[in-house]
């Protein structure tokens, strides 16, 4: 155990992914072998009273401290990690691009924040939605290296593993990649995948490319259909692995949404784009650079890659 | 990695206790090392719908099967551990000797359903209020060996380790015992703490036998007020710490709500009451024995043990 706590900011860090993310930050899961300094930001600082109470009531044993608070500017206080679960989400009425206006000026708010006050080379993860647009808002409105803001498709990614592993009668599934945008235009792609040491039946092939795609694309809708509410427990699954993967290091392929430089599998701007990812741990992680895409792969990527320049486009992000 | 996974049953589980249990249990982190075979019991098998789709899609690496169901038949087949966080709740209007009969006629019901199906070295953990005469009527109902039945005073425990860490300006807190009942008569008892090694402050007596005694008593009133709804993270938190330690072994003294031999610290009848508890591993404990109660703390274990006898004489369990 080393000294000094890392200290992590968590933004909406009273509603229910925070309330289910924050057990597994301060149990020490997430970061393994080190002591943690929380700090948690509301929009008002009295929705964290009950679980602050509820986190004392814990006695968690690597946790140093917990701070609740409204404003950014100590949330983010020289902060080693910040993970952006907070946003504006859609009202009825509201237009596409009202919504990402409403998210976008949130996220460059934060991202001034944390110019202001974070450690340099903060790590910050965006789990609200539009995820991959809030993210390159988020990034634009600092100095800070590209390489250190990641948007979130791991929960795409565990997703396709469940799907596949019932799909194949499989016990160990890897390698899946989750292409492009967290919404219905992500290609999820099975070419690469080990099905216990085995690539993907290939009698398959018309559910890979048909009602696979389709399942992992809706997920999150079905989710909300069958619970009345949206993804909570595994949203906050899919943050603790990619903040541990990031942290410590993961074999084999992850699926995180990050800004790599002009030029990555051809894409001629700044995008926050999900890639393939070999996660080096020390939070270092590399673009799994060179993988071949057939014609069908080409199509979903390109669907998915023009979704999000329409977004950067239609949020003015320069 | 042992090869036969651990059946763990848990009833109630799509409440939001249930909600935030789960992610713990099938991390594996409660028991370490084990792969888990998870049964989910609700009142309606539809209850669970959502949330067994949201722990396919945690895609856990230590979880071989989970399965909702509405019948315990099903819930405990099998079962190694089984814990109840589902009972019935206090309604409006509700006399209290109507709400013990309701839940003594659960438990007694799934008393039964575990003596059936279940392994006879499974082990029970009782969470639903209130929870110690829920768990004498559970074990009351079988024919099996009364040290596999706890009820959980953990969190009570966990409530004051803060509470002491706080007022002593400490890091490391161990060695609290709650006495008795898992309601506001028990006894959150300081005079064998380790505070940073060290005992509690004498000058804080007033406060030890005062103040600290209530807020423990009524945390979950507290933590209701400011939520809005009762703890949950916190509740599922103390299960968590409870099985493991019980399956793993703790240092120090922990606190657990257990049925010992009649005569166990002078009670003459067989109750479920919360004991100091030294966990071996394996699931095997021993009641901390000989412990020298004060007038002060006589009086408090009266109190608590008094409430218990009553609750067992209302409740009807012979």
């Amino acid at each position: 155990m080393e000294d000094t706590p890392l200290v992590v900011a968590v933004t909406g860090a009273a509603g229910q992914i925070g309330y289910q993310l924050v057990p597994l930050i301060a149990s020490g899961s997430v970061f393994p072998g080190k002591k943690i300094d929380l700090r948690l930001l509301e929009i008002k600082e009295e929705f964290l009273t009950g679980s602050i109470m509820e986190i004392d009531d814990c006695a968690y044993e690597s946790l140093t401290n917990v701070t609740g608070t409204a404003d950014p500017l100590v949330a983010f206080k020289d902060a080693d990690v910040a993970i952006f679960v907070g946003g504006m989400p859609r009202k009825e009425g509201m237009e596409r691009k009202d919504l990402l206006d409403a998210n976008i000026s949130i996220f460059k708010k934060q991202g001034e924040a944390l110019e202001a006050v974070a450690k340099r080379t903060v790590k910050s993860l965006v789990v609200a939605n539009p995820a991959n647009t809030n993210c390159l808002a988020l990034w634009k409105a600092t100095t800070m290296p590209r390489e250190n803001f990641t948007a979130l498709t791991r929960l795409d990614h565990n997703r396709a593993l469940t799907q596949i592993a019932q799909a194949e009668g499989a016990t160990n599934v890897s390698d899946v990649i989750i292409w492009g945008n967290h919404s219905k235009t992500q290609f999820p792609d099975v070419r690469f995948v080990k099905a216990d040491g085995k690539p993907v039946s290939e009698d398959k092939t018309d559910f890979y490319r048909g009602d696979f795609i389709n399942t992992v694309q809706t997920r999150g809708a079905a989710v909300i259909k069958a619970r009345g509410m949206s993804s909570a427990m595994s949203a906050a699954k899919a943050v603790g692995d990619h903040m541990r993967d990031w942290f410590a290091g993961a074999e084999g392929y992850q699926s995180m949404a990050v800004i790599p430089p002009v030029g990555t599998y051809g894409i001629d701007t700044d995008l926050c784009f999900s890639f393939p990812i070999k996660c080096k741990g020390n939070f270092e992680y590399e673009v799994v650079e060179g993988l071949e895409l057939d014609d069908f792969a080409k199509e979903k990527f390109a669907a998915t890659l023009e979704e999000l320049k329409e977004e950067k486009t239609t949020g003015e992000i320069a």
